[in-house]
Parts: structure tokens; sequence; C-alpha cells
């Protein structure tokens, strides 16, 4: 059995990382992690240290070229800021929409890319660390249950009944998923989940602020920010 | 209203083309073109010829990394030959599994694909030219009807409730697409759709023999071969 991981270098991938790592093997496991048009490259770099950490295989892309025409204040091709906030004041104004950190369909295109590969390489599963947090207000879509069900039908039914999907964290907290993570060891001092490219990271931003939580939440500090400043 | 068409230049995504055009008017319609590291690019050339005969902006994506691990006989990756017989022949051999001319879930990253595009470019809907011939025997588990109903849900649910998939052509055969793009006047002697790379379509990979088939159903000879020949 060979799985593939959708593998940023953040808490919840990491994790994910571990999980399988944990159940089929190093041998048996290739992280994948894609590079989008980000403003920092600062997680890209953070993923191929922890994937040679675990002694799994590797791949990279670059699919920057398909969010060229977006606005997202996530990336490069945008001009709106990142917005200092937590995601609650964010959805306080969104009126039910995504945020502005939300990538146009990214876990969708995500999981596609990742099963086109998978099939190419032998793997019967994608694992990805969507979790209950980042759905919550409709934040982010691509990472409801909801979503989770219907691109899982999706790869299963369009792979020929080849390869399946897997949301380990889909009905968990980010606290949660630390929880499972600690009880793995997982080296949540590599990871990199600011969405500024600071030398450390900046601590105000929502997914600082998200995972500063799920750490206090579990009893520690987050271990990046004590690792890097 | 504004919608992205996936388009290969082939007979079926040119007709897509078309009833969009027809539909909502050339200024608010995109074609979208990917490469894929096929053996040739010979379609991809006419895509771009018919974008302009449209006169619609023309996007084109090159996502061959994305297959370099892939033994789909279609692909440089693969020394696999392409085969010179129908899919009725191919599926007799299969034992119930896609054909050799399956790209790993290709229609399910080009329409992630697309759904990213379309979403940054104010797209609220994305047309495919996926048919019934090519479900067939599971020969392209990513045309079906299943497929297509996933993917929608997907996409709709992913984006936010922002986007839809729209597959004309989902319970019509590819002679019933014809039949609807002869009726648009279709410049289908630009189209291709040939599997080789020559200077004329071979006649014999089985995507040849589908189109001349289906040309013959309605009682004419394939203009691509007269016009190249």
């Amino acid at each position: 059995m060979k799985a593939l991981v959708l593998f940023s270098g953040g808490v919840d991938s990491t994790t994910c990382l571990a999980i399988t790592v944990d159940k089929y093997g190093a041998e048996n496991v290739i992280a994948l992690s894609i590079g989008y048009g980000q403003k920092h490259e600062r997680e890209l770099d953070c993923a191929k240290k922890i994937a040679a950490y675990y002694n799994v295989r590797y791949k990279q892309l670059d699919l920057a070229p398909i969010f060229e025409d977006s606005d997202c204040s996530l990336l490069n091709s945008s001009d709106q800021d990142i917005p200092l906030e937590s995601y609650a004041e964010q959805l306080s104004r969104t009126d039910g929409n995504p945020v502005s950190t939300y990538v146009p369909f990214r876990n969708g295109l995500f999981l596609a890319s990742a099963a086109s590969i998978a099939l190419s390489n032998g793997c019967t599963e994608i694992y990805y660390g969507a979790h209950s947090d980042d759905a919550a207000g409709n934040a982010y879509p691509d990472c409801s249950k909801e979503f989770n069900d219907a691109v899982n039908s999706a790869i299963f039914i369009g792979s020929g009944n080849q390869l399946k999907v897997v949301a380990p964290f889909i009905g968990l907290t980010k606290a949660q998923v630390i929880a499972k993570g600690l009880s793995l060891d997982v080296p949540y001092k590599m990871t990199w989940s600011c969405y500024s490219g600071g030398n450390e990271p900046c601590g105000l931003c929502a997914t600082c602020r998200d995972r500063a939580a799920a750490f206090a939440a579990n009893g520690i500090c987050d271990p990046a920010i004590s690792a890097k400043s």
C-alpha cells in the first residue's frame, strides 16, 4: 500500500505525513509540495527539510501560472495586503463568502494534481490535512466535510475506482490535530505556517493566531516561535 | 455571465466552444488549452487557431510535469506505443480497467485547473466536451455521467457555491455532438483529434476511427481528412 501526502510544511500536513509514515513506512510515502505563486516560499523550504527528516520521497510542483489572474491576498499576483487579524474578525465582513486568503479552488486543484501523480506512481490513497477550524464560517469552503465527500467521489470514480482521498482531520479542530501529532513526536519546530515571509512568524496573521491558540490548548507554546526567535 | 471552456482543439471541445460563443458572446468566453506532455502538440496549434477564428480569449497551460512519472501511451514519458485499433478491441483485453490512452485523472485535473482560472476571472460556468462514447466500457472513467456529477459537486461546494460545471454532451454520442456542431457551422476542418503527430490524421488510432464513424453517421466524410490530405 502506497500513499501520497499533500504537504505544505505546516502543522496540519506535517501531522498527516507523520500518520502515513507511521502506518505505511517511509518507503511507501510520497510527499508532494506545490508552489502556487504565494508571496513567500518559506513553507516550501521547510517542507523539503521535513520530508528529508522523515526520509520520504519528495516532489515539488509549480502551479503559479494557474493563479496569475487571481486577486487573492496571499499571492504575488495581488496588490491586496494579507490581513493581520483573526478569521473571526475577517468573517464578520465577508457576508458568508470566503476570506481574502482563500486561493481559488486551491485544495481541489492540489487534490486533482495529487490524484494524477498518485495514479502514475501506484499509490492508492491521497492524504491531506483539512480540518474543521479552516472550514468554519465558510472561510475556506474547500476544507469542508461536504467538499471532501464530493472530491473523494470524483477522484474515486474518475480514477476507475483506483484511488481514495483520506482526510483524517476533517472532523477535528487544529488543537486536536496537534494533540495527535504530539503523540507521534512530530517535529513542529521545523514547520512554517505564517502568511508573511519574515525571518520569524509575525504572530499577527490569522494562521499565526490559530496555530498559537491550538498549541496553547495543548498546554504548550508554539515550538516554531521559540525555535526561530 | 462569463464561461470558461476546456478546449483541446478536437471535435467535442470545439463544438462546446461554439455553443458558449452562441450563448454568451465571444467577449464573455475564455478558451483554455492544456499541454500535458502528449507525444505531439498538433492539437494545441489547432486550438489556438480555432480560438482566433471565434475571437475568444485564449489561455494555454503546461501541466506536463504532473505526468512525468506516468506510463500512459499518449505521453512522452511512456515508451508504450499508441494502439492502432478501436476502443472496442482494446476494451476486450482491459478487464474493466481504463485503456492505455487514459491519462491519469486528466479530466479531473483539467477541470480543477479550469475552476481556479474561472474563479480568478469572474466566470460562473466551466464547459467541457465529455460524451457517452468515451465513457463506454470504462475506457475513460473521467468522462462518465457519475464522474461529472461528483466533480460538479466538488467544484460548486469548494468554490463557495460560485462556479458550476456544464457538460452539454454527457448523455450524447459523438455523432450527436457533431450533429449539434453542424447546426452551428463549426469549422471541423480546423480541428485535430488524431493521437499520432503526422501531417495528416493516421486514420488508424481509436480517436481517428471514432471521429470518422461519427461524421459518417451524419452522412459526411471527416472534413479534417479532406482538408489536410
